[in-house]
């Protein structure tokens, strides 16, 4: 996500080729452009002016140039736009030439219009294959699969699948592991490094491991990771209820996914949407500013409360004394609920809604009687005032109790509302207690004090 | 981290294998935990109860039980509990029988004691590589790389290369690519792919890659995960600065260093450590309440300030009504700034101190004038009192400023004074801003009523 300049190795690189771009330089170009790693022959892609990418169109093949985007990544980059610069001849020849999981990537971030037109252009079977693949949801591993994986019979032999690997390898996305498929069912999986290492006449079937780890096309695509880093895949069989072999999932996809779910994860908690270390001062603040504007209106509701206890305050302003205190602890406990909560959310980790209900508040009250138990003490010494430390420590208690299930379930409730849930941020959560421990701090202590005084 | 316990379709496997144990039917057994994937062999070898571990040893093979030990996750795991319930020979060859990188992973969750322990009884030329390995300061590359990597002359031809991957793929722990070594540097990589790909007479100098991506030994492990998410690759060669070829690093162990990075900045900024989700409520209760107690003992700092200026709120209670807004709101923009300052620090991105500061500062003062002008705003209109709502507004965008710049800040100052900086949590940035936000607000408003009134 971050990271968008050219390393500094790269860069007199970089100088070199606009140089070449701009006079003409051929065959200079072709030395410095092709010696490049694709990920770095991408960067220099993106850097360039859009003048300068069109002379570099004219002189690199659109199957070079798909090399070049395989190594684009579609959620930061706008390839779109970068497929917009060339003819619709050039950029069809492009998407052909990409592995056809890079290509749904780059589909799936356009309009369904833009789709359509770039699918159209594309050959048939490639379309229909591609038309599949853009069918499941979201973040499955059915939007991450390829078909593009290497399938032998079980009958045949070493050097025969030997020989199918050395035919394909040109094609296909990763040849690490072949799989043995009989009737479309995937009944086991070879190795490369076995193929090599057993003799040229024995049997797949004889050499093959059976004890097989898959996927099917609707699971999370958070779990398929999981699963991947736990059993040390380089890439994972995705098949159907019937064990039919659908496809693929490589290792440097989930490298992505991980990434991603963890940087969504951790700025949903933090309430900085997209974050993004290059951005200028300027759009840290459009950034930053909305949420907190909106916030300070639900500080507001906080403050009205307040307003309502005017009276109250008046005539013992040392009520005063504790309110940030109180909003402050709740707000804290309410975070660390916030954070195990989203943290769950993510895994997936269904557990029965009333156990759940029951565990939190069975935390929330005992932090919430510790917590309250040691203001009450404290509050009762420094102001020599058994009931005032009684009112704030059985706020505080309250307090507490509400913030904490307030973190675990805001949450769960706004998955299950379908509501954007980056909304129950930390700064949004500890906002909301405030409002809650404001209300409940102020009817125990005029419930107490109406009783007592 | 998560996820202990054994998958549901193992469970059954794992009863029958219990029984065959406890009843002595070893054809049985091997016939049930062979068929097992090594990742499912260990997690079943962790759930056994000790006495039945112990038979498990007598049949199987330390070579075998290495393999097991390559899949278990020593941040997780205690290894060292498990080594130690086997004879010290048994233990010592299921160390020299696994791959070295993961006994270094082993050893360095260990005592120096324990390791040494271990050490002596490891083959000479094992141990002294481990020595080596073990000297890399944890979580940088060094530490990760393991010296079991192929390495080809650039004068080979691929029949040649072939020959020898074929004679070291049994031990190797990947062979996906093989490197051009010269004198000892590192000039160039072919990939297994290439090699079967391309004619047998040819010659690997000629078919290798020379755009090579490499890292140093003290290069942090979150740039190299960074690096090999980028180039999309398997195994990263780690070179010195003369470019000798030391090591590999291994995607694999990657994932799992991608995974532990990203939990620690999220558990950092939760205030939330060792997040697991198994946990009873007792000790989730003994894990957050230490943390909310302490910060109790700042926030009544913070109401002794408040306390401070008890008389001025006694002559004018509204002043109360917006202490809870003014905290909030600044807790709100400090955790925003947290949020970028920890993934900064992650990510290493060494800005200038100095420009830091002035971004930050001026991020802060836009965001605190703009919030604060809406806030005397609404004060205001709601309280029909100019006076009030400038000193309300003044002291949020004060508030507002220093929280910002804290949040920014902390974090690099605990960084720099090898403090913990996970000490550095959201809620404790939101309780330092309660303290300096009530400072800032009483003192502002003192002065302002004061001056007026």
């Amino acid at each position: 996500m971050i990271n968008d300049e050219l390393r500094n190795e790269i860069v007199p690189i970089y100088k070199r080729i606009v140089r070449d771009l701009e006079h003409g330089a051929r065959d200079d170009f072709n030395l410095c452009f092709f010696d490049l790693h694709n990920y770095d022959q991408a960067k220099v892609y993106q850097a360039l002016p859009p003048q300068l990418r069109h002379q570099l169109i004219e002189w690199v093949d659109p199957s070079d140039l798909a090399d070049v985007f395989d190594l684009i990544e579609p959620e930061v980059v706008e390839e779109d736009q970068l497929l917009s610069e060339m003819t619709p001849r050039y950029a069809a020849d492009v998407l052909n030439d990409m592995y056809i999981d890079n290509v749904v990537d780059v589909l799936d971030e356009m309009t369904e219009d833009k789709q359509e037109h770039y699918l159209q252009q594309l050959s048939t079977a490639n379309a229909t294959e591609l038309r599949h693949l853009l069918s499941y949801e979201d973040q499955t591993a059915g939007a991450l699969m390829t078909p593009e994986y290497v399938a032998i019979k079980s009958s045949a032999s070493i050097v025969e699948a030997l020989a199918l690997v050395k035919q394909v390898a040109e094609e296909s996305e990763q040849i690490s592991y072949i799989y043995v498929v009989e009737q479309d069912k995937l009944i086991g999986v070879i190795s490369l490094r076995s193929l090599i290492v057993h003799p040229d006449h024995e049997k797949v079937k004889d050499v093959m491991t059976q004890s097989l780890v898959t996927v099917l096309p609707n699971d999370d695509q958070e779990m398929v990771a999981r699963l991947m880093a736990d059993y040390d895949l380089v890439a994972m069989p995705v098949v159907n209820e019937q064990n039919k072999m659908l496809g693929i999932i490589m290792i440097d996809d989930i490298l992505d996914v991980i990434e991603a779910e963890n940087a969504e994860d951790y700025e949903r908690f933090a309430g900085v949407h997209n974050l993004d270390l290059e951005e200028s001062p300027f759009q840290s603040i459009m950034k930053r500013l909305p949420w907190l504007i909106i916030l300070v209106f639900l500080g507001l509701g906080t403050a009205s409360i307040i307003n309502h206890y005017d009276q109250l305050v008046q005539k013992m302003s040392v009520l005063a004394v504790f309110i940030s205190l109180i909003t402050g602890t709740a707000g804290n406990a309410g975070t660390q609920a916030l954070a195990v909560s989203i943290r769950r959310i993510t895994l997936k980790e269904k557990k029965g809604i009333f156990r759940m209900f029951f565990t939190e508040l069975l935390i929330g009250l005992s932090i919430g009687m510790i917590t309250g138990g040691t203001i009450l003490l404290v509050v009762w010494v420094w102001k020599a005032n058994f009931l005032l430390g009684l009112a704030v420590g059985l706020a505080m208690a309250g307090a507490i109790t509400v913030a904490n299930l307030a973190g675990a379930f805001v949450p769960l409730l706004m998955e299950s509302l379908k509501i954007d849930p980056a909304v129950a941020s930390g700064p949004f959560i500890s906002t909301l207690s405030d409002l809650t421990s404001v209300i409940i701090y102020f009817n125990i202590a005029s419930w107490i004090l109406n009783v007592w005084f």
